[in-house]
C-alpha cells in the first residue's frame, strides 16, 4: 500500500497544530516513554493495537455528557513530532542507558500510521461507549494516551457544564462566561471560554478566547473602576454628540444632575432615593461619555436601590436626551431575584412617567457565583433576570472538577483483550467495535448499540436485542426507525478511507445544541434523570463473557 | 527621574516570559480594554492606582495557603507588549469607533512604570493580607488584573493542596503527581506539576513539567502495558546480562518459570497463590529485560494476590539471581491498606525463606484516587505503603476547584479607596499599606498586621496593638521577638528600589517546606484548625472605619 501522510488524508486540508503550543509530544506521562522503550527491546513496538477511549459514568449527577476535544487532538497528532531535544531529554531519563536504536525509531514516529475513529464532536454521548477507537503501532498509541485524555477530558465536562447550565437558564436567556480570573491557569481559561461556547454560552469575556476561536466578546467595567472617581470633578471634558447629529450637548454632566434630581423628586420613586454616592455618578457619566451607544453600568459598588440605580438612571436619561439608549445594569451581589425585581419596577415607573419608550425592557444581567442550582433556585422564586455572568462554577467545574475518562487496550494483533477488576464497572469491552444510535419513532435516541467490528450493522425496521454488557438479565428487542453508525474517520493512517474535515466551531456548537434537544426530557431534568441505555449485541456479549472467564484466574475458597 | 526598563532593576537578570506562551497581554477579560478607553478619554490613565491581590478565605476548609504563582507574573509584565495584531483586535471589539490616540497609547504600554511588591513566593499567607500590591498607571495595572487574579489563583491552590496531602501523608512518604491526563488541559496539568513540586511533592508523572522545570520523573507501566502479551512465547530475546559482569544468563524467561514454581510449591506461602496470569508474567518478564536495575510492576491487572504478586516475585528472585535488585510493586485497586499489608508479609516470608536480603523492605507504591481524607483513613487503620501515586485530586483540586483571589482598588492619586458591600465579609481595606508577620518567643509566628505605608514599623521587644480589621472588640497587644516585613519589591519601576531576583524552584519549594514546618501544629490540623491572626494597626483601623462612615449612604427607615 502506499505510504500517506496524515495530512493529505484530510482532503487537502492543512491541520493546524493544537492551540496550546504547550501540547507537544513530551506532555504525556513518563511510563509512556518506558513502555515504549520495553515494546522496542521486546520488538513488540509495530504490533498493531486498539484502544478505546471513554468514561464511565455522567458528571454533575446528570445522565449525558457533551463530547469536546477531538479536533485539538486530531490537531495534536496530524503534526506529531519529537525534537532532538525532545529524544535528548527522554535519553537521559530512561532509567537505564537505552539503545540508540530506539532513539532513532522515536525519530522516526509521525503518526501517519495511526487511525482516528470518533465520534462527532458535540455529540451527546454516555458512559462505556468509545468516544474515539484509536489504531496503530502499540508503541505510538500509548504515547498518545495522555495527551487525548487530558484533551478530552476537561474540555468534555465543561461543555457538559455549560450544556447544563444553558438548560437550567433556558433558551431565551443570555449566558456569558466571566471565568478566566478563576480559571485553572491560563488555557484553562481559554479552553473553558471555547468549550462552553460549544456547550451554547453566548459569549465570554477572555479576549483570548474570543480573538483565537471568533467567540463574542463581553465586558464593561468593575468595581475598581467605580471607586477610581473622586467625584464629577474628575470629567475634564463634558461635551457629547447628539446620535446621528452634528449638534451637542456641551454639558453632559450638567445634564445627568438635572436628570438625578428630577428622578429624586419624581412622585412615583419618592423616597426609594437618598443622596447618592458621587464617585459612582462619575464613573457612569464618564462611562457613557466613552460608550454612549453602549452604556451598561455595574451597579452595586455603594448600594444598589439608593445609588446606582439612580445614578444609572440619570445617566441614561441624559443620553435618551441625545437620542442614545442605555443598555441596562449589572448586578454583582445581593439578592439578585429581589433586586431585578426592584430595578425592573424601578425602570418600568421610569418608563411611564418620563414617558421613554424601552426604558422599561432594559437589560439586566446578574453575576456573582452563579450556579445550575442558584439559577434553578431563581427561576423558582421569580426574577427579572435577562443575561447570566457566569464564572467560576462553569470554567472550573466547581461540583466536580474531573471527568474519568480512560484509554483502554481492547484489541492487539487482532487479538481481543480484556482488563478484568475486582470493581465491576473498570472492566473494559473488548474488542474492536462499531457503535451505532438507534432512534425510535418519536425521534428520540432509544439506545446506543456495541456490536463486533465485522457484525452486521442494525438495520432500520429489523428487530435487534440489545444487551447490556455486564448484566446477564437486562436485554430489550429494538426495532430502530433510523440508524446512525457513531465513529466516523478522522485519521486514516495508511488506510483508503477518507478521513472526515474538521467542522467550524459554530458547526460543533450548533450539532450540541440541536442534539441535546433531540433528547427525551427525563434524561435531562436535573433531579433524578432517566439513565439512556448503552447496550452490546448479543455475539459481542457472549465474547465478552467467555473472555472473561477465559482470563480470570480461578480461586480457592479456604 | 531616569527611565529604567523592567529588566534592568532585576541586577542584569534577564527575564523571560511566561511558561506558557498563551499567557500575553490579550489574556485578559475584555472589560479591562473597555475601562482603558473610558480612562484615556478622561483623561485619567496615568492616575497613579495601588491595587492589592488578596484572597477572603483559606481553601480546604483549612487555616493556611501557601503563595504561589509570582514567578510568572513578574516574567508577564517584564515582557509586557501589545502587538499591532492585538491592537487591530482590540479595536475592532471596542463597541465604538475608538480613537487613534488610543491605540497609540496601547501601543507604548510596557509596564515599566509598574511597581509589583509581593510576598515571595512559597511562603504561608494567610486570607485579607495583599500577597502583591501593584502600583502604575490605572489603566496598565487595570490591565494586568485578568492575567495576575489566573496565574495566581490555581497555582496558589495547587500548592496548597499538595501541602495539606504531604501534611497528612507524613514527611517518611514519597508523593508522586500522576494528574496530567485528569488535569483542567494542557497546562492545567504542567503548572499542576510545578506547584505540587512546591507544595512539597517529590516528583511527577509529567515529562514536560519534568523538563520544563526540573523536577524528577517517575514512571513505569500502565494496565494496557500487562495485556498487551499474550504469554511467554511473546519474549524473543530471553538473554539478560549478571550485573556488573560480562556473564550472560542466556534464558532469563526460564530461570522466571524456575523461580514461579518454587515460590508455588514453598511451605511458607503454600495456598496463597493459584496458577497466575501468563500475560502479566510475560509483561513483567520483558519489562524486567529492558530495566534490569528498575524494576517495578503494577500488580492488579489481574488479582493482586494470586498473579500480580507471585509473577512479580518470580521475576524479582531471578532478578535477584543476576544481582539486579528489583525495586518494588504499585498497587492500583482494592483495598490499598489490607493489599499493602499482604504483599508486605509475603515480601517478607520470601526474603526469610529464600535468604533474598532487602526483599521485604521494597517499595509498596499505591495510586488510584487518592486524597487527604483517604491517606488520613490508611494511616488511621495501618499500611505498609511507602509511596502514593496521586493525580485527579491534588492536580483539580477536587474537594475545591477555585481559590477567591481579587485585586482591589486601594488607593488612587494618594487617596485611599475602600470598596463597600452588603457583605461585611467583602469590604476591602484601603490604603497602601505595608504587612509584617510578629513572631513570638517559640519562634511560631504569632500575628500578620497590616499598617498605612507611612507608619513606623513594629520593632522587636515593643508592644504593639493589633486590631481586627472588621471587629471593633477583637484586639491584643502584642511584644513580637522577631518582626518579618513580607512585601518586598519585584519590579522596581521607575522608583529606585532594588528589585528582588527571581529565586530557582527548589529554593521555593525549600521556602514553603521550611515555612510549613514553622507554623504551629494548631494552625495546620485537618479538624478544626485554628485561625491564625490577621490584624491592622490602631491607626489604620480608625482610618477604615472614618472612610467607610464617608463612602457609605445614609439610609431611611420607613
Amino acid at each position: 500500500m502506499e505510504k500517506k501522510g496524515s495530512k493529505k488524508q484530510h482532503l487537502g486540508q492543512v491541520i493546524p497544530g493544537p492551540t496550546n503550543p504547550m501540547v507537544t509530544p513530551m506532555l504525556t506521562d513518563q511510563y509512556q516513554f518506558t513502555m515504549a522503550y520495553v515494546y522496542w527491546k521486546a520488538g513488540k513496538h509495530q504490533e498493531r493495537a486498539v484502544f478505546d477511549l471513554y468514561f464511565r459514568k455522567n458528571p454533575f449527577g446528570g445522565e449525558y455528557t457533551v463530547f469536546a476535544g477531538l479536533e485539538e487532538c486530531v490537531r495534536f497528532i496530524s503534526n506529531y513530532k519529537l525534537s532532538e531535544e525532545d529524544i535528548d531529554y527522554i535519553k537521559k531519563n530512561l532509567s537505564v542507558s537505552c539503545e540508540d536504536g530506539f532513539l532513532d525509531y522515536l525519530r522516526g514516529i509521525d503518526c501517519s500510521d495511526v487511525e482516528v475513529y470518533a465520534i462527532p464532536e458535540g455529540s451527546v454521548v454516555f458512559p462505556k461507549v468509545p468516544l474515539m477507537r484509536v489504531e496503530g503501532p502499540i508503541a505510538v498509541v500509548q504515547l498518545l494516551e495522555t495527551p487525548f485524555v487530558n484533551l478530552i477530558n476537561f474540555a468534555s465536562l465543561v461543555s457538559t457544564n455549560a450544556a447544563r447550565h444553558r438548560f437550567v437558564a433556558g433558551k431565551s436567556k443570555t449566558l456569558l462566561e466571566f471565568g478566566l480570573r478563576r480559571a485553572q491557569g491560563p488555557d484553562g481559561g481559554v479552553s473553558a471560554s471555547k468549550y462552553c461556547y460549544i456547550g451554547g454560552f453566548d459569549a465570554t469575556s477572555n479576549v483570548a478566547a474570543g480573538r483565537l476561536f471568533g467567540i463574542p466578546l463581553r465586558g464593561t467595567h468593575s468595581h475598581a473602576f467605580v471607586s477610581s472617581y473622586m467625584s464629577l470633578n474628575d470629567i475634564k471634558n463634558k461635551s457629547l454628540r447628539k446620535k446621528n447629529s452634528s449638534s451637542k450637548c456641551e454639558d453632559f454632566v450638567g445634564l445627568v444632575q438635572k436628570w438625578l434630581k428630577k428622578i429624586q423628586l419624581s412622585k412615583s420613586l419618592r423616597g426609594i432615593f437618598a443622596e447618592t454616592n458621587q464617585s459612582e455618578l462619575a464613573a457612569f457619566t464618564s462611562y457613557a461619555l466613552a460608550f454612549p451607544e453602549n452604556f451598561l453600568a455595574l451597579v452595586d459598588t455603594y448600594d444598589v436601590m439608593r445609588s446606582g440605580i439612580p445614578n444609572f438612571c440619570a445617566v441614561a436619561l441624559a443620553l435618551n436626551d441625545l437620542r442614545y439608549k442605555a443598555v441596562g445594569i449589572r448586578l454583582d451581589s445581593g439578592d439578585l431575584a429581589y433586586l431585578s425585581c426592584e430595578v425592573r419596577k424601578c425602570f418600568c415607573s421610569i418608563e411611564k412617567e418620563f414617558g421613554v419608550s424601552g426604558f422599561g425592557k432594559m437589560c439586566i444581567t446578574a453575576s456573582n457565583d452563579l450556579n445550575e442550582e442558584t439559577l434553578d433556585a431563581l427561576n423558582k422564586q421569580g426574577h427579572e433576570v435577562d443575561a447570566y455572568g457566569i464564572g467560576t462554577n462553569v470554567v472550573t467545574c466547581y461540583t466536580q472538577a474531573a471527568l474519568g475518562v480512560v484509554f483502554k487496550l481492547v484489541e492487539i494483533n487482532n487479538q481481543p483483550r480484556i482488563k478484568l477488576s475486582e470493581d465491576f464497572s473498570k472492566v473494559t469491552i473488548p474488542c474492536k467495535k462499531r457503535i451505532y444510535r438507534l432512534y425510535g419513532k418519536e425521534g428520540y435516541p432509544l439506545v446506543d448499540i456495541m456490536t463486533g467490528d465485522n457484525e452486521p450493522s442494525p438495520k432500520e425496521g429489523e428487530k435487534i436485542l440489545c444487551r447490556h454488557p455486564f448484566q446477564e438479565s437486562k436485554r430489550a428487542f429494538v426495532v430502530p426507525q433510523r440508524v446512525e453508525e457513531l465513529l466516523r474517520c478522522y485519521c486514516s493512517g495508511q488506510s483508503d478511507k477518507k478521513g472526515e474535515t474538521l467542522p467550524p466551531l459554530k458547526d460543533i456548537r450548533e450539532r450540541c445544541i440541536k442534539q441535546l434537544e433531540q433528547m427525551r426530557r427525563d434524561h435531562m431534568r436535573i433531579l433524578n434523570p432517566t439513565p439512556y441505555k448503552v447496550s452490546v449485541s448479543g455475539k459481542l456479549y457472549d465474547f465478552i463473557h467467555f473472555l472473561w472467564l477465559n482470563e480470570a484466574p480461578v480461586g480457592e475458597l479456604r
